[in-house]
């Protein structure tokens, strides 16, 4: 073999690395063969979506005559700055009760529950573009709507999330988030209260506190921090640039979130999401919220935190078929590039 | 209240129902209220693909060109029909040991394992409409790779798998599976393991078979049934139009399969994605299989499948966060709409 033909050799792509999650113990693969430079994320094409305000479902005009309110949130000028209204279409419902039954083998329950969309004021400022106030605003109206819905009959666990852009599944493009409440919890969220209730029992320590130690010690994933939150690219990233909003003290209950954290936490968002934003131009995404459920249970070994899910790939049969996702981009690469991204 | 006022009430949309899986005890929402009639689903947009044979990676004179293939099935022209090949980009890689490490406080390992691309002669022809014989001998090569992996080093899982239209997560347009051996079970797969043998341990029957007991009586889910094998929308369908098609008969282990119930196999396969090709107009879709892992261990609790999940809709931020997947229609609605478009 000669030596060019040697050197050839030694440039290829190392292996792919399998990271487990410490909470779930889920396998992603960190597919280093197949990664792409960070820039190349943000060339994919996006499914443009109806923007016109005119006939938004939103907007001022619209929503006012269609729509109950369930909370208004008004600013100096007594126009509406935020307004959270019940889904016209939505997966669960409050009326009627559990109505538990068997079919054959099976189980089922009535999609009993609450469906609300949190609607914010201006059809055209994604959540990227909000003021730190306004984002304030918006964490303020989830606990609100949280502390209210989490006592009701029920009602055991409270998801709230936001998607952004059809490709992560948004219908309206006026920014909105939403809140479902629900009276089941799946074995999904009962595998992260576990692997959190089991590292506990073994270590005597919460698992989420472990990595964060290791992340701020490590600095090559952390995004962003401020006094009460840091923003991380986890080692055990699902998909390429994701990011997960801490608070740095162990918390088991958002609902619990003080006015100052609340402020911190919409730093924390914005940057986070500003980075994409500038980092990836403008990407869809999810957000959303993981934190104890509200089933009456103790879970003070939990540790509550945001999830920003860029959407930059499509799972397709492998992960469909085995659960084990593969992420074409390293969460440390993908740190350093959306730190500086950050003015 | 006026009568008319009453009587539009009763018209109202029922509330949406959750229904348990009785292997993953994972919840899905049927949400009714957001149903659409079977129709509405194949207006859906698609996005194009490349389709040009010109430089299609995998039409004849390329392929033959850039990979020396694993396996070649040639028909009777002495022409290539199928092939399969080593992936170009693979998340797996054979080259290397376990490297089993901590970091911090994580367990990684390296990516060791196969990744093979199995591709068909016909750069035209999408799965659906292959002739039986060709599907059967697809899943010829399905067997005999993966008699061939599962006892190669670290191997203990054996994922097959295809997707099928961009929204699905295909790159290439030429019809082609996948074959990914890994060394590691992925707590999802594990759950449905454990979820099996739980079932097993406490009503001495396979989980799988009574609920085929059940489909068989009931009938209003099944698309297709021939002697050996079953297809039904199932009643907990993760996705609308989501079929699966099982032996009927207790089988632990998809490479045991014989001659007989692969044609057997290769008919409700192919009238099911024709079924699916015909009502939706050509949707996106994955197909996976989930067998026993090949990890020296017995599991002859298990029942292996196939899995057709039609991209219909877009997992968002509730779906993420919850792992509760919503349908948006009844599997009721889709296995009669499904076996009405069966001649």
């Amino acid at each position: 073999m000669s030596l060019k033909r040697k050197i050839k050799r030694k440039k290829k792509r190392p292996i792919s690395e399998l990271r487990q999650d410490l909470v779930t113990n889920a396998w992603v693969v960190i597919a280093t063969g197949r990664a792409k430079r960070p820039e190349m994320f943000a060339n994919e094409k996006r499914a443009q979506m109806h923007v016109s305000e005119k006939n938004c479902p939103f907007c001022a005009p619209n929503i006012s005559r269609q729509h109950k309110p369930t909370l208004v949130y008004e600013n100096e000028n007594k126009t509406w700055s935020l307004m959270v209204i019940p889904n016209k279409y939505p997966a669960f419902k409050s009326n009627g009760g559990l109505g538990k039954k068997q079919k054959g083998p099976f189980i089922v329950k009535s999609g009993v529950g609450f469906h609300e969309v949190v609607v914010l004021g201006d059809h055209k400022k994604p959540l990227a573009k909000l003021q730190e106030l306004a984002m304030a605003e918006l964490l303020d109206s989830f606990q609100e709507r949280y502390l209210s819905l989490m006592n009701r009959r029920f009602i055991n666990y409270i998801s709230i999330f936001h998607n952004h852009g059809r490709e992560a599944g948004a219908s309206v493009a006026h920014p909105h988030c939403q809140i479902i409440a629900i009276p089941v919890i799946d074995p999904d969220i009962q595998r992260s209260l576990n692997g959190s209730m089991e590292y506990f029992k073994s270590n005597k320590q919460c698992v989420h506190c472990v990595m964060l130690d290791w992340e701020s010690e490590q600095k090559q994933r952390v995004v962003f921090e401020n006094n009460e939150f840091i923003a991380v690219c986890p080692f055990v990233s699902r998909v390429a640039f994701e990011i997960i909003v801490y608070p740095k003290e162990h918390k088991p209950y958002f609902e619990r979130i003080n006015a100052q954290e609340k402020l911190e936490l919409a730093q924390a968002l914005l940057i986070s999401l500003k980075a994409l934003f500038k980092g990836l131009k403008d990407p869809a995404f999810n957000l959303f919220l993981h934190t104890s459920p509200c089933d009456g249970k103790a879970h003070d070994h939990y540790h509550w935190h945001f999830i920003i899910m860029p959407k930059t790939s499509i799972w397709a049969g492998f992960e469909l078929g085995t659960g084990i996702e593969i992420s074409t981009i390293e969460p440390e690469k993908a740190g350093r590039f959306l730190r500086k991204q950050i003015k």
